[in-house]
């Protein structure tokens, strides 16, 4: 099984990914628990082209070619040799972070993005689950750890809100695959409700 | 104007872009001499990842999603802005490059670079110029010039008999914009010979 962890910044996913994780491993599941953007060397040296630099350093056009780049090496060299021993392969995001990020900041790019998406990638995770929270708990989560305010003060509270509104509107677009689970608790808890979810 | 210079290794290009842009430039055009993969600061940084590392670095599908946020980058940060403010732009190497080495190595990938370039490219040289050359003769270039024969042990006389074929073919399929030039005679012949098929 191919699982992704979606939702908003300091919603959870990367807390969860690993309870996952550590929850199939005690089951005896060979698991690989990955990230995007990065999860191969390749990926990840495209990562760096896109976490440094100037905010405009590449228009949004170019930024979703070099996030499908990404992709595209992060599931031919990690994820699909994984799936073909029949490892599990956990993702902290995957494709629907770029649908999200990108309909959230220019609408009109979205068309782009699914028929990039299509032509080179072409695999959906059989599940993914959408860690949901109120942006304003989820930035407190943030001041706790002391690195997630950043992000917050870069996009603001209003940009998390349209992000948590795509999130949400993706486990419409897709029923099958896209579950919610409310991320307003312990982290065991939630885990839990992973867990159930899948 | 916004001219190319394709055409197989070592068959002067470099050479030819550079004495047109100086001849254009004796008219009294403002002329941006540019090439590929590269010609902006991001797609410089993308064709170090392109160039460095192991041969296979990249699966070819990669490579071409690289390739193609380089251009989209060199398009929006130098040619765009050059055209619009009434520049010439002569680029050693566009879209052409790709069709024709992607075609040669894995024919079956032609659709995809051509589908990836209506997407996110979208915009053909006015004129494109390739400099036709025998691959033998161009090799010898290269050994005098004591710097292209990596690349011509490293792919072979065969591939390269396979690249020129692929430029001839660009000529049929893009009658309108593409003229080949015959490369065999001195450099300053065969910058009037490009200067007559403009
Ligand atoms: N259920 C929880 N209750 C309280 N705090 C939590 C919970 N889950 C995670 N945290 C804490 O909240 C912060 C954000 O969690 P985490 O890094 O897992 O989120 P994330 O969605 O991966 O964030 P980012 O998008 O920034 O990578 C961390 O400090 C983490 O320890
Ligand atoms: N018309 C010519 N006659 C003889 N030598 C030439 C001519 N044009 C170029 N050369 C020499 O041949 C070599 C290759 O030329 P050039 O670098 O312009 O080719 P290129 O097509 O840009 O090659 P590459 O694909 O390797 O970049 C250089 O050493 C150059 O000086
Ligand atoms: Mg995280
Ligand atoms: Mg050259």
């Amino acid at each position: 099984m191919f699982i992704s962890l979606e939702g908003i910044d300091g919603s959870g996913k990367s807390t969860q990914a690993r309870l996952l994780a550590e929850r199939l491993r005690d089951r005896g599941h060979e698991v690989v628990l990955t990230r995007e953007p990065g999860g191969s060397d390749g990926a990840e040296a495209i990562r760096r082209l896109l976490v440094e630099g100037d905010p405009d350093r590449w228009s949004a056009e170019t930024e979703i070619l070099l996030f499908n780049a990404a992709r595209r090496d992060h599931l031919e060299r990690t994820i699909r040799p994984a799936l073909e021993r029949g490892a599990w392969v956990v993702t902290d995001r995957f494709a629907d972070s770029t649908r999200v990020y990108q309909g959230a900041t220019r609408g009109e790019l979205r068309g782009l993005v699914d028929r990039l998406h299509e032509l080179v990638i072409g695999r959906e995770p059989d599940r993914t689950i959408v860690i949901d929270m109120d942006p304003a708990a989820a930035l407190k989560r943030g001041l706790a750890r002391g690195s997630g305010e950043d992000r917050f003060e870069e996009f603001g509270l209003g940009f998390q809100e349209k992000l948590r509104a795509g999130f949400l509107a993706l486990a419409r677009d897709f029923p099958e695959r896209v579950r919610v689970v409310d991320g307003m608790a312990d982290a065991e808890i939630v885990a839990a409700r992973v867990a159930e979810a899948l």
